[in-house]
């Protein structure tokens, strides 16, 4: 059982919250909390065991809690995605693979491509893919059809795996907090297009990838993962791509496995994660 | 206020804790709860804030803890350590700075040294330097002088930085729980001598340090913190010993750190470490 | 072009080899090089931009070099691999991945399995996979049909993805230097069976991954890549085995990219790298 | 004996240098050797060695190099740096402590600052320190008059140790290619001030430091050393600024390493380092 819980602060959250639990038999097995001091707000996640007879209803947390409190009980185990893809094959493939051998915590429910480099791969695994080009479009009209086509999935999250085109406020508005980008440089470096140019430009010893929410500024969405690893002199802005696929793949895939375990909170543009 | 609890596991602790913390009128400000399912054994480390008026003490929480709890409440802010060295200054130089600059979390009462070329360092900086040769002494009549100064100090920790005797069991048992080194092995590779010539030779990729305290068996007790960075085919053994000193050097403050702000429990041969 | 040379060291030998290049018309892009002093031994590898009309010949080379040196000349550009796996996906999945995208640098002709669940995956991919189970055959029957199928395909390569037996030295002596393992552990540390399980009950702060070349003692062989990644008191071995599956995957990856595109020389029991 | 060349790429540039060598009767121990194809631009930097009575003359080398090339023959092997600071003491105390064991590859020979705070430590380490505030004066009168002190010494290098001054344009000419600083953040991520504040507002989950030489635009210069650590949600920019001392210490003095072992080209904005 797993209780998600984000509120203002106040005194005697942990132990109303924990007493209300140990009242309904319910026991803790691990309770991750954390305060912003600053915006004065509580996060906890409970991982608990209850006795098959048990059952935990809102209501009962409701009236130790702060009014404004968001309370999640047993979140959705098994998530669906749809991936956003243009022509890089290696933060797909990865997150096919997982989905194909079932510990990617969530199913892939369908891929869409403004390019169709990416359909073979996706019917090697009974995939559906829509390629979508948005060549003959406006940009209103390719974003719609794309909205459109996710919306037939009802998918939990949409994963931008290096999907290169750029969104407009109306479509982020449409799936809010439910899009996951991953950006290939270390945010709030190098933001917008070519970063690996620019970082080879800049001469930069270390390159990065970033994990991040969507909104509605390019790249300024909520991180949730970032890494970066050495390069040096020798790297022509090809082989910086390259060396960066790495990673892109490693962080992207430690963001979804973070968000799709109910492991991050979203408050103002930042993110609280219990790892 | 500090609180730190160790014991075995059992149902409602967590609500236990955290309600008798709230009718004394104490603010929980995190709560660190670790579990291990295999040993049922409970941990957990609390930070809260008390009006000036409301004091905690043991008896308010012995009742609702198993009788094996080892309860700490507001562990001593500013411990006291006595290093003992050999010749290889760096992480030396490196405590003796924090401790100089009050970053250290301890002060540094003596420094003991079976060679003498670490006194005028210690001098400069006005921290007692014994020299005890282990040369004409037998290796108990060393121990016994070397424990005899350190006792004189009543330190919380004995730091061994980079001292490069092996310590006896009896000398271990005067102390037990309360030394600390730094070994330059990633451990438990490379255990004893000259690490890193084995290291070299087995033509390794990456070379490490390992903080740990001393228990009887060489080399073997609970490790606190490790780190470990990249060598390649053009390191000697020598090379690799100067690129390792730097590692050394950070893994022992970070252990330092830790240990110090009461952060690691150690049970059995293992530490709970709450960063 | 790309040009290897391993050989004894003496006086000349940059100035010679170069020298030689020049009057060939072949222009020297990059040369690393590198002299083992203990060894007294010289290792070279030229990338080289030569006319249509300009050939090197090993024999323009050899009157310049010591009479024990091993030239190549313009390694195959595509090798060939054949992989042998047990149940675990993650490597392989990487491989064929790569394979598929040709970004391996090698083409993969085949998989062998010793249990057929990974069967699946290599039809999706057009990939051969040859299912030999060990149980009804002695370890030398077992080894002999592998063995014979791997000869079926001539491989340059013959990678241990995952394969959980252990091979004999009769083995090894068959396809000597041409077998890469990935070992799930910082080797020199946890040799053999369970590693994890190893790491967990000596309370490691860090795991690790180690790629290396497959001798006949038992995890011995010349190390070509290893990473490190950190872990906590809340892993339990599963948790190690899970987190270590992602540096598994990308240390043998790495290790294939360096062996594949002739960047390491194996002297002795150790490699030299030019990345 | 260390040879270190820059100049325009032509073919044979290697073999016309380690021929000159030969001839020379001069034995190459190891030849770092990088040609910048899009600036067409070649660098090589060789230790070798020469039996006493051979000396290698720049005159010797001159004809076979384009005439643009810069020689350097056997750098000053003990290089002095004046280092300038404000308040936080983890950078220079580390540079004194290595200053004064003797394995900084450099003498300091002063240090500035425009506050007292760290005049005590420079004097246990019989360091000379002048203290300039900068109150009374205007700026150019203030870098004016550190830079005649600066000049009495006639150092090699200034390091900018967390000297929390902008430098204006005219000072900077003045120490031109001259001076290296400590940037404590990822650059070009958080250029200018309080960089852990707005790392900490951006919700990053790494934090980085920068070393690099000052040009005349602000934390624009070539860069010589990055590194970054992992930080969390529950970081406070108080926390991050604590972190980053530990690696700005580790980044400024691997720089420093680089510099003064002469294994750093700068060429228009970027560098070239031979570890």
């Amino acid at each position: 059982m797993i209780i998600i819980i984000q509120c203002r602060d106040r005194v005697g959250l942990v132990s109303g919250i924990s007493g209300a639990l140990a009242q309904a038999g319910i026991n803790i097995i691990s309770m991750d909390e954390y305060v912003d001091k600053t915006e004065n707000r509580f996060f906890v996640r409970v991982e608990a065991e209850a006795p098959a007879s048990r059952l935990l209803d809102e209501s009962q947390l409701r009236p130790i809690l702060p009014d404004d409190a968001i309370i999640t009980i047993n979140p959705l185990p098994e998530k669906k995605i749809v991936v956003l893809v243009t022509k890089e094959y290696h933060c797909l493939a990865d997150i096919l693979v997982r989905n194909y051998f079932k510990t990617l915590g969530a199913t892939v429910s369908a891929v869409i491509g403004n390019h169709d480099v990416l359909q073979d791969i996706c019917k090697r695994f009974d995939i559906p893919f829509h390629y979508i080009s948005h060549e003959q479009l406006s940009k209103p009209e390719f974003e719609e059809a794309v909205g459109d086509v996710i919306d037939t999935y009802q998918p939990d999250f949409v994963v931008l795996a290096k999907f290169m085109r750029i969104l407009s406020p109306t479509f982020v508005a449409r799936f809010i907090r439910r899009i996951i980008n991953i950006h290939h440089s270390f945010l709030p470096a190098f933001i917008g297009a070519n970063p690996y140019r620019q970082a080879h430009e800049r001469g930069v010893k270390l390159i990065g990838a970033t994990a991040h929410y969507v909104t509605n500024d390019l790249d300024e969405g909520p991180i949730i993962a970032q890494q970066t690893i050495p390069v040096h002199h020798g790297f022509t802005a090809q082989d910086m791509m390259k060396a960066g696929r790495e990673i892109e793949t490693a962080v992207l895939a430690k963001a979804l496995r973070l968000v799709l375990h109910d492991r991050v909170f979203v408050y103002k543009n930042r993110t609280v994660i219990f790892e």
